[in-house]
């Protein structure tokens, strides 16, 4: 476009909000269209016809300084035929206006509200429900089709494609099997009018249409998923508003097949039905977990259209019904890790029968959809600062980086973190103690169970933890009261439990040749012992050195933002992760829990699918970095075995925490010390 | 390319034969990129490594005049290190070189031989076996995929793409979902290399993987059928060399549903389940053959990676498993009438797991696939002369045009061409009076019979029939008779018989008002009734008034070149069908019956994807022309009730026959020769 001045002076200019996009047009310009133009996105589905209502702006009126404009109500043309039509039918709120049947006549302010729901029985969930841009991968496009004529013997579904090349300009448009024999009977029924779903996802792909409905059709749902070894989190979506419409969760039905990933896989290589068994298993939860969501929403699955899938390899290899053995051994090689594009059909999940699947790629052998889905939804890749995105697991997933490089590895961290070889360790349930503090001085603890809001010292906890009892300790509370210990000088810098505080308080206890620390006293003893420290520090190594070559890679000292995804970070605090010295020193308030980033990543993909392109070509981009080849990850891991670090300063920790002071020489590295290598390297649960 | 004088002078002049194209090329250019270059189709599977042996060629030497070419057998480049392994391993013919590892060192004539096929077992049908250039929609591609690496985590499948985009030169390769389980396996059992089968049809659809094989795959097989209403007809092709493998036929199982067309229609408009049983029952005929003919050429279904399917409207839409009930009346809505792209599996064809299927355009609601398939192959469209193409059948299909414009419309012949509504009518079998002669002065006949190779007159015949015994008259057979009438003025120019001819002979019988003339008397005796000469009179002036609709579209009067598609035009005697005026006078050697050119056109579509385009091209330019809307049909149909017209001369017929001299004013426009309309109208059986 060329603007002389004159077009400058006599155009109108409009902003549209929330995007702030702004642009100048001649008088009469469709609002929808000026819109466009300017890239907003503003849904339609009936093409401009005024019956939709999808397409709703609201004239904001007044001086707005910041943009320059006087917007006054005059400034739209008044209501017309079409839009009385539609309020009088529908229901038009105050103000509201269909940007389709509106023009522009002065200069305005339009804001494009995001709760344009015809639809009322959509209820938004509050939490987390954050805005993305829309522009999925499955559109709805209202038509009118000409009737048959004999003069003209195109046939139905023809016709039907013309006006969809005509009105929404889908060129060479293919159609789905199951769409033929019902064309004709739905075209009849619509009297000639009909919405079509025409799915369009990769620019090199045709669009296709997935579904057809007599009428107009004014709503269309998508399914967001993130399959993770332990919980499956599923999201219905509504793809015309982007609304989280429900949400489901449910254990992964895999889990009796096998704790974590490495025993799942080594079920399919001892057992010949295995991967069947699984990928069924797997299948059908989701089918049922769909069912909830649906039943939540009052909707029917047959009108969800379109579904993305995250998963870390092996539950996107058992998912698509793919024999994950290769990821069980060097070199961990994946079936497929590019993006996949499939039918709902194809993996026996039951929607609409169009219903199409995407699966975000993986990044590595050991880095999946999900660890590229957590990616998509934080934006190492996208930021200016270096973000370090850290998913915590058996097997770490590790992502760093800012918009000139991403880099990602795995690290072999073991089951410690989540309780497993801990002696008094379990999963996070009730019962399970959570958070540590202990006094430097007297040495004694306090601490919080899951199940009740009080710290141990506090009046009415014994009460309230009398149904769960005390049970044991888990992930987050195993970092907590390592870090204590520490801070409170009960093991060194080294991670040795001081035998000579045996003197001053009775929890410090020998046994045999070391010394351990009694957290809690009751029917489960709960001790801390220094294999339970060891444990701890050989995997906050692996997981530090796996961190440290990434920031070799990026030949940088410092990072600027951390952020801990999934349900383990959500309840680490991160200060005692600092303490621990499991990630870099950093700006305490720059570091994050971002809870399941890789559901929030299959969200976006889900409702646009140019985050799709953007996953895409940044997992091309990825250096990945393999720990297990990397000569340096020794080193990291012998210096990452103190706390923090035996070499690298946590200065900006040390402004918020009294951080111990360090010894001289210590050094302590000897046999145990090892870090697990590849040929027996664990895998994330 | 731009050649200086320089170029063409050092370049040497290279013709490939059958083709005959030609081009100079620099001394060492490899020859199947030569071949490429010029456009000429020659088959590689293994992407020139030498391995495959598709690529086969043979060097002609001598001096070649039309040429101008002196070629040499040195100046082709001596056996290299890749041919001599071939030529060792698998037996490379003695003058044969492969393409792929050979250059050009000198002026050369290089001919493609059409029998280059490396599976021994491949058995040639000598009978109709064109040859067209290959181009299919399915080709195989070997490649060399390179090994999982840790430092670089692409996923097998990623690899394999990386492969045949980087050997093959196909970008954004899409992948059936059936492959992914499978990749792992597949390229490990190889050892890192496979064959892919790549279906890439459109120029706006995307490359699909859709099958993949271990090392090297040598050969992958097409269906071609025609699904006619009454008998189907299915060839097995090799994709690679084009060649008809086997064929096999079956009675179309649905005629147990409804002998003709309308019938099968009512059937599915009256019986809920009918649609899904005919649809079943055909789908289940179609797998038997498919069976008979891999058992035939002892080949895999697996091996089967594409089909072709044409039929008429009706046959069409049941096979796709939609609804004919539109069909049954105006406006004869198609449900599609663009080509359909799908596949095997979504048709429960048994083939392999990926093999898709194509079917060629309908052009109208009763003109189907099947005449637009006889359209490919016998080429109206392609043709300098006009051509008349004619499907004769209940509801006779036709297309008349040339390269400048073609015409196309169905007529309703009625049942009277296949011996329904005739007395003595029956089935084209044995038993069945096929050919008739009358003598002009004694007005005796004699006749043949199917089964018998005597005529009537001849010795052994009542001996030679006994068996069949004389049952009836098929269709040839009462084209001839009435001719012969005519010819030998038993009945006039208005199809009158002629009953003062009852005193000369004791065949022309009285039967109340009209008089009848006995061909047979015997155990079934056999008359033809003045009903009879109405019924084909009828016929024939539907027939021919839709050419003559067609004629005045074009503005033409004559047509050069006369084309009988199908199986009942395989038997009618074209100079006997110009007598009738069943088709316009025409040089009788310019008339040819082409047998199931529908199944041609269907080979060809399978072979070279460049048909597709072009038959659906050239349907989407076809006019329509819808005989029961045009003013003009009421009048070509009641002139041409004569015979064989009350308007048109048959100048060229009259030199081969002697037609009766033509009466004066003569007019049969009684009640009885109204036309069919299209409220009763009868399709093609």
């Amino acid at each position: 476009m060329s603007f002389s001045i004159g077009h400058i002076l006599t155009d109108h200019l409009v902003v549209f909000t929330p995007s702030g996009r702004r642009g100048r047009f001649a008088k009469g310009t469709n609002v929808l269209e000026a819109a466009r133009e300017l890239g907003v996105y503003v849904e339609s589905v009936c093409g401009g016809r005024g019956i939709c209502g999808r397409c709703q702006v609201e004239v904001q009126t007044g001086h707005f300084s910041k943009h320059g404009i006087e917007s006054k109500a005059e400034n739209i043309s008044e209501f017309g035929a079409k839009e009385k039509r539609y309020a009088e039918k529908r229901d038009l709120k105050e103000g509201r206006r269909l940007s389709c049947s509106s023009t522009i006549e002065g200069d305005l302010v339009v804001d494009i509200p995001l709760d344009v729901q015809v639809n009322a029985q959509v209820v938004r969930k509050a939490a987390d429900n954050k805005i993305f841009d829309r522009k999925p991968a499955v559109q709805l496009c209202y038509v009118e089709v000409e009737e048959p004529d004999m003069h003209k013997p195109l046939g139905d579904l023809d016709r039907l494609k013309v006006s969809l090349e005509k009105d929404w300009q889908y060129e060479s448009i293919e159609v789905a099997h199951h769409i033929l024999p019902h064309v004709q009977k739905t075209l009849r029924q619509g009297n000639w009018t009909a919405t079509a779903a025409i799915h369009k996802d990769a620019e090199t792909s045709a669009p296709t249409l997935i579904a057809l409905w007599p009428e107009l059709k004014n709503e269309a749902y998508g399914i967001a998923c993130d399959i993770g070894s332990t919980t499956i989190a599923l999201h219905l979506v509504s793809l015309l508003s982007g609304a989280v419409i429900a949400s489901a969760g449910a254990s992964n039905p895999q889990i009796r097949f096998g704790e974590d990933l490495m025993s799942r896989v080594s079920y399919v290589m001892m057992n010949p039905e295995g991967r069947g068994a699984m990928t069924d298993a797997v299948r059908k939860t989701l089918n049922e977990l769909i069912g909830e969501v649906c039943d939540t929403a009052s909707i029917h699955r047959e009108d969800i259209l379109d579904m993305v899938f995250v998963g870390n390899p092996v539950m996107h290899h058992l998912f698509l019904g793919i024999d994950p053995t290769e990821l069980g051994g060097a070199p961990f090689a994946l079936a497929v890790s590019g993006a996949v594009h499939t039918s709902a059909k194809e993996l026996d999940l039951e929607a609409n029968e169009g219903a199409r699947v995407y699966m975000i790629p993986c990044i590595a052998g050991h880095v999946g959809a999900d660890a590229a889905a957590a990616t998509l939804a934080e934006g190492p890749h996208r930021s200016d600062d270096i973000m370090l995105m850290v998913d915590v697991g058996t097997n770490a997933e590790i992502v760093l980086g800012n918009k000139e490089q991403t880099v990602a590895a795995s690290s072999p961290t073991g089951p410690a973190f989540e309780g497993a070889e801990i002696s008094g360790g379990q999963r996070a349930a009730p019962g399970a103690i959570e958070r540590v503090r202990i006094d430097p001085a007297t040495l004694e603890p306090k601490f919080r169970v899951i199940g009740s809001e009080l710290w141990s010292d506090e009046e009415g906890f014994t009460k309230s933890v009398e149904k769960t009892g005390i049970t044991g300790i888990c992930g987050s509370g195993i970092i907590e009261v390592v870090a204590e210990m520490f801070l409170a000088g009960i093991i060194s810098e080294d991670g040795v439990v001081d035998g000579s505080l045996a003197g001053r308080s009775s929890r410090v206890q020998e046994n045999g040749r070391t010394f351990s620390y009694m957290l809690h006293d009751g029917a489960q003893k709960i001790i801390i012992s220094q294999n339970d420290v060891r444990a701890i520090q050989l995997a906050k190594a692996a997981l530090y050195a796996g961190i440290k070559l990434l920031m070799d890679k990026q030949n940088i000292t410092q990072v600027n933002q951390i952020r801990f995804a999934g349900a383990f970070g959500s309840f680490i605090d991160p200060k005692y992760a600092m303490v621990l010295g499991l990630i870099p020193d950093c700006e305490i308030e720059n570091v994050k829990a971002v809870g399941n980033a890789a559901g929030t990543g299959a969200r976006m993909a889900l409702v646009n699918r140019d985050y799709r392109r953007e996953i895409e070509k940044t997992v091309r981009e990825i250096e990945k970095v393999e720990t297990a080849l990397e000569p340096k990850f020794q080193e990291h891991f012998i210096n990452a075995m103190a706390l923090p670090n035996k070499v690298d300063r946590f200065e900006k920790l040390g402004k918020v925490v009294n951080l111990p002071e360090r010894k001289k020489g210590a050094d302590d590295n000897n046999e145990q010390t090892r870090p697990r290598r590849s040929g027996g390297r664990r895998r994330r649960a």
